[in-house]
């Protein structure tokens, strides 16, 4: 760290058109609703399971195998709790807990969006110096509504619901949004899908890690060298406005 | 019909900058396999609902009351079948058809696309004079599986998936797409949301109805004039190239 307090690695702002933002676990708590449900889901599945049979890993084999047919969000994810529940149990589970986890699957649809620490306040600086993004993945309604319902939803001059955060998908949103690579910058939790496809297209990223990862978003080491924020506090005095 | 084989209410191609094109129902069936589901359902959960039940009743009501939560789209559509599965049995319908309301969900969801009759001789007639774009609603993952494997993505500059069809949603992705109201014509199935919101913005539009609608998407009597067309291999005539 610099004596002065200017992260590692600073940029200034005007090096920059668009900053963007993902949004789960950068913007707002993601990942600990869904800890929080497959905690459940072993709690109403467990009394149901042959001894032996791990239920952690049955529900990630079966998200994994789904994931190309059902994609990212919730409903996704309701889903694929009822088909490991199903799948586990050998048809043994009991209706009334096929409808506990539908009711986990609403409450998680329904949720009030929380806020990560002083994230109003970061946009509103960053976006009086730039126009800011939103670049998230996962299901149009429930990020929507989201979006919607967050309070802050007027900093973001575009927001960008994709199906996919690979180079490809960056390529054409930024070409949607009108901004080269060299003059963006995206920040967020997830190495695999907020960093790297976007220096691989020459753009700039900043990774502020979450305490929570989800299993698929976890990536194998990589040779970026990857700039790397504790908070998004951060993100002004690394911009050079604060 | 005038003699001359000019459909009603014909424009000219260079009326238009885009000519947008809805997709379920519009471009390929789709509304067929809500309504296999739907009689699969019936068969399925019968046998557990008290006399006296109408089934398709209830399961309306469910997806009228998800569908804010929920949107558009197969995952929604099997997440309301369990739901009225459980609610209509009260908790009586057994796991193994629990497993096979997914089976349908899953099974909608891979399913082939089912291109109608002509569309890609239309698409290329269309494209070949002006832009050609695709706004549809529903599923990320859902629609866009279906665009990339349709064999037809290729006719499309602009391929729009939004979560609700109204004028606010026509408005943005007009302006996103860079094209004048007056210069657009959207052509659809759905009067509700592809032909009432975007008249009310002051674009153009053609129904092309289909044979079944859903219930959600039927509209009370309104007084537009609408341009109609009886299948979509009418559309170049239409416009003047053909």
């Amino acid at each position: 760290m610099s004596p002065s307090h200017a992260p590692a690695g600073q940029r200034r702002i005007d090096e920059f058109d668009v900053v963007a933002f993902d949004a789960d676990d950068t913007l707002w708590r993601s990942q600990e609703s869904f800890t929080n449900a497959e905690s459940k889901f072993t709690e109403l599945v467990g009394p149901y399971v042959p001894p032996g049979v791990d239920l952690d890993d049955a529900l990630s084999a079966v998200e994994r195998a789904d994931i190309s047919v059902t994609g990212y969000g919730v409903k996704a994810f309701t889903l694929s709790m009822l088909r490991a529940a199903l799948d586990v149990t050998e048809g043994s589970v009991p209706a009334p807990v096929i409808g506990e986890l539908l009711d986990i699957g609403r409450s998680m649809l329904t949720a009030p969006v929380r806020l990560l620490p002083h994230v109003p306040q970061v946009l509103a600086e960053v976006s009086a110096h730039c126009r800011v993004a939103m670049i998230t993945k996962g299901d149009l309604v429930h990020q929507t509504r989201k979006v919607t319902t967050s309070g802050i939803e007027h900093h973001f001059s575009e927001i960008e619901i994709v199906l996919e955060k690979d180079a490809a998908t960056y390529a054409r949103v930024l070409k949607r949004i009108g901004v080269e690579p060299e003059r963006f910058c995206m920040i967020g939790n997830s190495v695999r899908s907020d960093i790297l496809p976007v220096m691989a297209l020459g753009g700039h990223a900043v990774h502020i890690p979450y305490h929570l990862t989800w299993e698929l978003e976890q990536v194998d080491d990589h040779d970026e060298d990857v700039s790397e924020l504790a908070s998004i506090t951060e993100v002004p005095a690394w911009l050079g406005i604060a």
